[in-house]
């Protein structure tokens, strides 16, 4: 009898009865609905309008989707079923990209816009649960590289300010392109993910620090030396200012044996290029949906740079070609990919992938099923991953 | 020649030669771009819109201002010069509110809206300086009597961390009406402010509180009746959860003597709603911009309680009735508006003075000179308060 109501209760968690309100819709907001297929209808009034379409991440379908307009002015539309997760999406209202009233707004694409959530039927993994949760606190620090004042958000774990004597290891993690240090809190859902996994006791507590991504003036990251460059000038912040800052406020055990550095895209690429420049600071290192570019110099378009062979030889300026000594060196290299992300993606993290483990270097590859260049993909990675730092 | 030198940069500084972007844009964006008067030039590309218009706070004026089509379909308009300080805005494009997609966004209004700064020539006080910075934290709780996760944000003074064995007094401060727990932060500044004073020794550290002011699923308060029924329900929260929540989290005072509550306009009117109620659990009171409802029974319309008599005797339940007995067992009583404000909040709340100080009350009255209903006043209300507090 028990069992007969688990499972009816389960199946009714699983599957919503009827269509709901995004969770990331502001309250009293009626629209979009997400209905118990997946498929979500988006909503805007418009009387004056020509045309309305919405568009969004790859994992809301091809898009743009037209939609039709009411006798009361409203457009609506419902599109094909979505991947599950979190998806930016935007109204095209005349042919000008705006935002949609009813969600709040998120930094992608860099500039705020609307984002709704498609619950994932049984992951509750990076939801808001009943268990002792951390806390995100706004860090502020003068960057003298910069000539700036820079924005962080550091997670501590639950128990931090009831154990004012324990140290705790860090984790540097890193957004993605056009995203900045909000979006693995507010997209990503990161502290929820570390709060069930640290209850569950599948994690040890860890600081996790998520830093602004930028710190080059150079907007332009079209060649291979300008993102360098750029990825250089955050390299300076991350290792001579941001991790003395951390270490100066917070409790944590400074020593490369605790410092772990992952990212997200963008971000997976700048942990590559920072840890392997530095391995004496991390010994842990994740590269999540990350491109992965074997040779960053030259005036070559980065498109290219992504299509580049891997030779784990001369890769990352030899950081690999020792084999051996890398897997004495490193405790961790994690590489991570969606099955429904763009080939480029997927082909140049293969490649790398393929490479590495023929050349005898130790990885973990982890292959998120159905989801796309989108934050599902991230959540599940960062569940997947955090367990295997600071053993 | 020291001298000479130091008010050429002050006048270089209060001055700005050339117009500048918003602090308020996404990084890169061009625009909009205050000049040195004040006023601000506004632009979008909307190449097949027909008409486009520019509104926001009262401090931008009056508005909306047609905004004009140039060849390559940019929509641009230089409005008046501005009211210093923080205001929303919008577009009208073809009659649809949109926001700017080169702003940030702030919750105003109940949704995403765009904000612009302008700058107040010599006010550094809300600036982010070089001095010992505090920290802004999340704090999720679960409240039993709206059965949801509650989200606070709360700002621990310079030092928190370094110190666990000294303890904080605490201020609740609450935003306006459709703003929402990040507005004191994100609009006001409150933790710059509270930095900047306490690196002057001008007020004590202290632990400051800022949640959601919302606690009621009646989303219309038209009326008295329902307005005091939703300010009940936030009652219930703040005293019985967010009250215990804060001071389990956090190394408070947990006495009267050492907890004030402030709010803004509609947080103003919650302040006086629920220290009057419980004068056990506050010593220091502020209400800034908040009309004055005396008496919050029957179903008259809320515009009509505003323009109530304030009877000294009878107000708030009889609260002030003792004036003598109100002086001794409050530390302060703090109330302002600007002088820009609408009439119905200067009336409403130059009435309750009025009387207040007839009866004998002892109060602090601040005006906040040539401000709007806006967060200029708010952050010039602040630094004039946190000073007053916990002596």
């Amino acid at each position: 009898m028990k069992h007969w109501l688990l499972i009816v209760a389960t199946v009714l968690l699983a599957l919503p009865a009827a269509a709901e309100v995004s969770q990331t819709s502001v309250p009293g907001a009626d629209t979009p609905t997400i209905q118990p297929d997946r498929s979500i209808t988006f909503k805007l009034k418009a009387p004056e309008a020509r045309t309305v379409q919405v568009a969004g991440g790859d994992g809301l379908g091809a898009g743009p989707f037209n939609m039709n307009r009411g006798t009361d002015g409203v457009w609506t539309v419902t599109t094909p079923p979505a991947v599950p997760g979190f998806h930016y999406y935007w109204f095209l209202l005349d042919g000008v990209r705006v935002n949609d009233p009813a969600s709040r707004t998120y930094m992608g694409y860099g500039i705020e816009t609307s984002g709704v959530e498609v619950p994932e039927p049984g992951a509750d993994y990076y939801a808001l649960r009943n268990v002792p949760h951390g806390t995100v606190r706004e860090q502020w620090y003068f960057s003298k590289s910069t000539k700036q004042w820079r924005h962080a958000l550091v997670y501590t774990p639950p128990g931090y300010d009831e154990h004012p004597r324990t140290r705790y290891p860090v984790l540097l993690l890193q957004h993605g392109s056009g995203e900045d240090e909000t979006g693995w809190t507010r997209q990503g859902k990161a502290q929820f993910i570390l709060d069930n996994l640290i209850a569950a006791g599948k994690t040890v507590p860890m600081i996790v620090v998520m830093d602004r991504g930028y710190a080059s003036s150079e907007l332009s990251l079209s060649t291979l030396d300008k993102l360098r460059k750029s990825f250089g000038a955050f390299e300076e912040v991350v290792i001579h200012e941001l991790i003395p800052t951390i270490d100066a406020a917070y409790r944590t055990l400074p020593d490369r044996e605790h410092r772990a550095m992952a990212g997200l895209s963008m971000g997976g690429m700048q942990t590559l290029f920072i840890t392997l420049h530095h391995p004496e600071y991390f010994a842990y290192i994740a590269s999540l949906s990350g491109p992965v570019l074997p040779d960053m110099r030259g005036a070559r378009d980065i498109d290219q740079g992504f299509r580049d062979p891997f030779d784990s030889q001369k890769a990352f300026e030899g950081a690999f070609a020792d084999a051996a000594g890398f897997n004495r060196q490193f405790k961790l290299l994690w590489l991570g990919v969606g099955t429904q992300e763009p080939e480029v993606f997927r082909d140049s993290i293969g490649r790398a992938v393929h490479s590495l483990q023929s050349a005898g270097v130790h990885l973990v590859y982890f292959e998120s099923p159905g989801t796309a260049h989108e934050w599902q993909t991230w959540r599940r990675d960062l569940n997947n991953l955090a367990p295997r730092l600071f053993h």
